[in-house]
């Protein structure tokens, strides 16, 4: 069942130059569906990555993690199965990943020094590798320039659409572009422990600023939604620049061309977690968390962090109740500088709480009429500074339960 | 409907010298049940008490903490309203309680800083002092040393069962008694926000000791539970000792009496939050979770709550599911240190993954039947020192949706 606030269908992804992809049926786990893409960047490209922060991270985050940075001289491979996170799977696990880089390896012609992987899917069973080695060479076979719709489509898992976005921009008189596609469903989806993230340009950076462009998109996109708090053992997101754009390289970070690429970037990476929290397991609301007046941004963080991950909060939102005083629970939980008679509250445009009370005018009935929206906005202003953050979620469901107690896939 | 976890029906408190109870009904939300009490502490007694850490915690929260430390000489009462919180209610709110402490202070002749006060209910409006102000007589009238029990009923709110615990102590001969109770289903109940404990002993001991000692035993009890991660802006728990005991005072931290007391204030505590627990909102399974090896007490914590926080690990208990790769996950968002390779994961007696990934001969069957019981034990051993930490919470189930989307109170 497709989720109700799934935006119109992707038709159409732009093609990068000197990026291809490509998806097949492996069978890692599941039968009758594609479970395993290439992405191939073409040499000299560049790659950044941001990865889960978990102790307890898979054996492919490891590896991607100790090869970002010079590995594009000769091209790039990113290889992604799903049904499989490989995590937990100790020295096992380790050479199961390293059977698939070394066959990948040899059929494309990189070390594997040059080849990401990202596994999703259940937490604690060895990747059986033989599916995945056998497929390979279909996979390079079935390389397309004009296959990133499909390959997001592939790496669907319990995803209920395909998500994707892209951005044109122009720096300094050069069309430069940006195309990406990730999956998630929940920032855990049930036994598929994983939100997987990937984005292409043909930007021509230096990969320090590049990874720095990313990981400040990343703050502000998929670090900044929630479904259910818990974070996964397999969370990646990458951004390849394959430099093919005729430019000359973005090599400073004073470059006046860098703000106009970040700012077309930051908009990608948000529609693309955005679509991610509308696919929240269970979802039936889109919530904005906007915090303003913190001591400072990491405070404002806290609140919306908090707030988005109140299950009380987000069961008010289920049930379309204007529920404020849960608002203010939240701020007082999280553990961020606040004054209770600084606080100001929003629901959409309603002002409904100042100076540590209700407004001496408040009606509710305009408010649990606007809650019965689908996209539900709370300003929450701490009146103490001007740290500003903004969070997304979704709202708490028995439909979750369900997903992630009836059922085990 | 009573919950499944519900212990065997209380059917006593033991008196403690110097201090009685009433209960009365004031209509303060609700008709036709008892919501307001009154405990009444003999003059002499001391009060020790810890109360939530929210930034946005009630003016009678606020009002304890000030008063708190040698308010006792010519007795203490503490006045307890249900329906009303009186947080987040500004200038109007401290007036409120202004009005009902001076009404009741000058009824029982003592100052308002000998008067505590415990409001719990919806956040946001401002507490109706008049009905309160009205049962002062019929309060102080019905105070009787054998009413805890009655009133142990009478705070209850969204609670399926009264929950109470007492322990009898021998301290070099002489016989102390300690009683307590509690209310709460789950941290915040539907609009009642709050978790309050009340616990009595006829001891004779210093103020800074009693305080000390509450302050230990909350952290292994009310501190280690809980239900939906969220933080109530009321939750206060009280502690009070009379003195009537016939002993010598325990003014020194290192009388040999004071540990064997503080071992039974620690089970009374740790009683009455695993009752809090059983009455989770729609609770139907116990879970304990039992983390060794830490490199510190403060990290075994981080484990111990974000697994009893985490929404998957809860609805796989739900789902009567071994899914320990949830545990693994745990451990990795938590914060603390943690070395995969070193993680040894324990369900009931059944050790299930060691060095790093599921044991070689694990066979899940039996696991899966012990997940049908209602009593959960989860061991999670870090292998890095000595750092320990045990926390209580309840499944996580779509009752609890229901209750705090579905209805409004």
């Amino acid at each position: 069942m497709k989720s109700p606030l799934a935006p119109l269908p992707l038709t159409d992804l732009p093609v990068i130059d000197g990026v291809r992809y490509s998806a097949v049926e492996a069978g890692v786990r599941y039968k009758n569906r594609k479970d395993v893409a290439l992405i191939e960047y073409a040499p000299g490209s560049v790659m950044a990555g941001v990865f889960t922060k978990s102790s307890t991270r898979s054996a492919p985050v490891l590896h991607c993690q100790s090869i970002l940075g010079d590995e594009g001289a000769n091209g790039i491979a990113i290889i992604v199965n799903s049904g499989n996170s490989n995590a937990f799977t100790g020295s096992r696990g380790v050479a199961a990943m390293e059977m698939v880089l070394a066959a990948l390896g040899a059929a494309i012609g990189l070390p594997k020094t040059a080849i990401h992987m990202a596994s999703t899917g259940v937490i604690g069973e060895v990747l059986p590798h033989e599916p995945i080695v056998k497929v390979v060479p279909a996979l390079i076979a079935g390389l397309d320039a004009k296959a990133g719709l499909a390959t997001a489509e592939a790496i669907m898992t319990t995803d209920t659409f395909a998500k994707g976005a892209s951005a044109v921009v122009d720096l300094d008189g050069t069309r430069v572009s940006i195309a990406g596609f990730a999956k998630g469903s929940g920032m855990i989806a049930p036994d598929m422990a994983t939100m997987l993230g990937f984005v292409a340009s043909d930007v021509k950076i230096a990969q320090p600023l590049l990874q720095a462009a990313l990981l400040a998109s990343t703050e502000a996109s998929f670090n900044a939604i929630t479904v259910d708090s818990d974070t996964s053992t397999s969370d990646s997101v990458y951004l390849g620049a394959t430099g093919r754009a005729d430019m000359a390289p973005i090599n400073d970070a004073n470059d006046p061309r860098l703000p106009i690429f970040q700012a077309a970037l930051d908009g990608v990476m948000r529609d693309l977690a955005h679509q991610i929290v509308k696919d929240g397991e269970g979802a039936t609301k889109f919530i904005t968390v906007a915090v303003t007046g913190a001591a400072d941004d990491a405070d404002a963080r806290k609140v919306a962090m908090a707030t988005a991950n109140s299950p009380l909060v987000k069961t008010a939102v289920a049930g379309e109740d204007p529920n404020w005083g849960r608002l203010v629970m939240a701020v007082g939980k999280s553990g961020a500088k606040a004054d209770r008679d600084l606080l100001t509250i929003r629901i959409g445009d309603t002002l409904v709480a100042q100076n540590g009370a209700v407004v001496p005018d408040y009606i509710e009935a305009p408010v649990a009429a606007y809650m019965k929206g689908d996209d539900i906005h709370f300003g929450i202003d701490l009146g103490l500074g001007s740290g500003a953050f903004t969070a997304w979620t979704c709202d708490f469901t028995k439909r979750y339960i369900e997903i992630n107690a009836d059922y085990r896939s």
